[in-house]
């Protein structure tokens, strides 16, 4: 007999870890080898580059195993708004689901379902959980502001359980943002969610296609090296509409730019200029690294499955041990005698 | 046989949950609810008025308890730099614990642990946690950016984790925003953490010091209804120095001059006048109410015994259950057609 959650179900996986639709760096290999490793691989589309989604999407095929893995495809919605032939395109390759974030799902989601595959919608706040819903949604991925790259201000302790209330009835709600270890999983798990999209986490694994010096920036921060800003957006020239932000690690360049981005886009020509160049050259006190709040749980670059595997083992002995600290913490008054046991420093 | 954790033996408490220091909110008989139903009270002197703790400080002592109910006083750090002399008469109404948050706690270690009482410092970073424990704190409070009132701009998901991996080793870490529920709890707990702090929560209760027309807008607001800004610092000429921001509910003054802070700088004469009259009017439509993001959370205005045992409740369910998530979900491998137990929606 097993015990699997919905969102186990709908996306025939093992465990309920998925990959965040990370822009380039969630590359046909890295997909795979999450979903190889019983979570959820999803290609990170991004902005949509036919070019790249073809060669990806091909990767993929070949890779194709038998029973095939499922696996995902990630959009930001608006920009999938601006070339909606790329959807056909990523549906051809038969995805078990399709990833839309930052924007409105409505256009894509008959198209979606048609081809049997399910939508996710990533939300950063109660009211765009509600809409995706209303709107045909399959799983709603509730993002918190502790993630890298691009979101809004909703934090995930609050944000989850309220998703969870308000349309949790209805579809499996996902955690994002903040997670990075076996604590997170569990965590999520206490919150309503039934799983977990980690971003950052994979971003410094093996399989990851970003600069080793990314990674290696993304394993020496700490929890408060990162920022909220627009800064890196305003420096290549690709501006989100509010309410989005996006979290990097700070560098040289972020330090000298936050709170003068009027200034900076005064400069565009020039610092773009510079921007791109160093993000050719992986020079990353320019360049942003796109990274949330959970690098400072991130201390090395192993496979994606041994992340997968320690955060199971990880989330399971917090879970087996839970009803212990549970029942007898209820049952026990507290008396300074008592024999005790510190579960504790 | 009892099992506790070190905070519930350090504070002589039944349950870990504490009461936040709410400037003036959180007064004497708050204060004494929370700790008469098994958490831990603190009152909060905030600012320091001499006047105020001493009233607050005679009806926690009329209503003293045999034994005694243990009790903590909390300040604004920067604040009590100012007037030092508040901490004597604070101590000598032999508190178990004294609370600071936001500014240096090294002027006040040595006399805090000579009155033999306890320092628990609030802390918004990981270097700020590092930086306390070097200098005596007994507790860490690691407070995410969720928290009602001023803050900084960590998210308690990878906060907590962070602090419990600095310097849980040596003391107690305690999880303080966006905690209102049982699920909160239980997810501290799996993050490491040995408690909550609850602010909003108790803002919202019968015996919390605070406007009934500001309790009911608690209630009434979504968690997309919070923000975190300066302007009603500004608007009452009190500004903090950075990294310090300030989470309120949002209202027709906080859309009115959110991004026009440096206007509202200069028309913060009559801005402040009709502020500080909004205030003694009850009128929140101008004046902030301070809570965080939990409020999507809290539907009611119960007794803060309700809320204490409410939570307890939740939690141990949530923990109670997690085992058979835990240990099942890892041993089983996914089959589509196993039978299968739902845990989700």
């Amino acid at each position: 007999m097993s015990i699997d959650t919905p969102l186990n179900d709908l996306l025939r996986i093992q465990y309920p870890i998925l990959l965040a639709a990370m822009d380039v760096v969630a590359d046909a290999k890295l997909t795979r080898a999450v979903s190889a490793a019983g979570g959820f691989g999803i290609l990170g589309a991004g902005y949509g580059d036919a070019d790249w989604l073809g060669r990806e999407l091909a990767l993929l095929e070949d890779a194709r195993d038998l029973p095939p893995l499922p696996f995902g495809i990630g959009f930001i919605t608006w920009s999938l708004a601006n070339q909606p032939q790329l959807l056909e395109q990523a549906l051809a390759a038969k995805p078990a689901a399709v990833w839309l974030s930052f924007g409105d799902p409505a256009p894509f989601v008959e198209q979606i379902k048609k081809a049997n595959a399910l939508v996710i919608c990533q939300v950063q706040t109660e009211a765009m959980a509600q809409d995706a819903v209303m709107k045909g949604a399959d799983i709603i991925v509730a993002q918190g502001s502790e993630a890298g790259g691009h979101g809004v201000s909703r934090s995930s302790m609050t944000l989850v359980p309220a998703v969870v209330d308000a349309v949790g009835h209805k579809v499996p709600v996902v955690m994002a943002g903040g997670v990075a270890d076996g604590r997170g999983l569990a965590a999520a798990l206490m919150l309503g969610a039934q799983g977990v999209v980690l971003g950052t986490r994979f971003y410094a694994c093996q399989e990851a296609a970003g600069h080793p010096d990314a990674k290696a920036r993304i394993v020496a921060a700490s929890g408060d090296d990162t920022t909220r800003s627009i800064v890196f957006d305003v420096s290549r020239n690709n501006v989100w509409p509010a309410p989005y932000t996006g979290r990097c690690l700070i560098n040289d360049h972020s330090r000298k730019w936050a709170g003068r981005e009027m200034e900076l886009m005064r400069h565009r020509h020039e610092e773009g200029e510079r921007y791109l160049a160093a993000r050719s050259n992986g020079d990353f006190n320019t360049a942003a690294v796109i990274a949330g709040e959970a690098v400072g749980l991130i201390r090395d670059v192993p496979t994606a499955k041994e992340i997968i595997q320690r955060i199971m083992a990880d989330a399971n002995q917090l879970l087996d041990g839970a009803s212990r600290i549970g029942s007898l913490r209820s049952s026990a008054t507290h008396s300074a005698d008592a024999k005790s046991i510190s579960i504790g420093a």
